[in-house]
């Protein structure tokens, strides 16, 4: 059974966070959205979601994913907090998948994961402050076990890019068909 | 100012409602999500929202246009509401913009307003349950003030063809270059 964490932090993007847990649910994986301190959190397009657990009540390595949903003010959140890099950084070190997407990436820029010959890619707004790797143009990037994409846009190719790796390509198709994607 | 009432009701696919709010605030509009009842609405998936509104506390016709996300068991919660069902009518008689995705057109063929020579189209794991007119195979309809699409995969390109009809192509394209849509 594949497990993913899912951070919520204040200001996070709300479709690329919902959308990421929905579609690897509905691959059958056991998904946990996470607040960085209890309570509801409020995201960038002032959605009010109520996140499963609290990050002081969980083990973060006993997940197979980490996976960041951007926005700016919750890619800060996450950036400002410390057990959030650190998780990161463990996550790299154990060869773990860890994925961000719009800004989100910077995130992964500050725990100081992004070093050449490392490929990743950010939301093109944010494109001049990921300066510790150079920003690839394709709308998702798989390097390892690190995978970055662009933005809201692109979150559900991101998901099953995600999805065809870890559960299978036949998988990802038919979760595509169900939903209508084109 | 352009007004939405988006309502979150149990069981709600969390891909389309999220992602209807979010791309019609970032057009600017003023959008509240109402509950059918007060609390945390839990959605298809499991993720759990705190709508800004509650319905009893509100009028429906104070708003320009009333969207109704899909999900299986939120389409039928709407369906089992009355309340629900006379606002699509009253929106439905005053001309107003009536919009529904995935399994949610079924509840306005509940609320009688489905009837030829009306173009609407669904999810198509529930094309069976249209019986009052023929489902189109589009993958979003506009007919009128109604607007019909088909799933998760489409909730994008419905939010964004009612932006393109209601605040014009200019702002329509900036956002989906913004979100990096394909």
């Amino acid at each position: 059974m594949t497990t993913a964490l899912i951070p919520f932090a204040p200001g996070f993007e709300e479709m690329e966070g919902v959308i990421l847990v929905d579609v690897c649910r509905r691959a059958g994986w056991t998904v946990d959205t996470v607040g960085l301190a209890p309570g509801l959190v409020q995201a960038s397009r002032s959605v009010r979601v109520q996140p499963d657990r609290v990050w002081d009540d969980l083990d973060p390595l006993t997940y197979d994913l980490l996976l960041l949903p951007g926005g700016a003010a919750g890619t800060e959140a996450l950036i400002q907090d410390v057990r959030v890099l650190n998780a990161i950084r463990a996550f790299d070190k154990a060869g773990k998948w860890i994925g961000a997407i719009c800004a989100a990436p910077l995130a992964l820029q500050a725990a100081g994961i992004l070093k050449p010959p490392r490929l990743a890619t950010c939301h093109p707004a944010v494109a001049q402050k990921l300066t510790t790797v150079p920003r690839q143009s394709a709308r998702t990037v798989v390097d390892g076990h690190l995978i970055t994409s662009q933005g809201p846009g692109t979150t559900f190719e991101f998901a099953l890019t995600l999805i065809r790796h870890i559960s299978g390509a036949a998988l990802a198709d038919k979760l595509s068909r169900e939903m209508l994607l084109a």
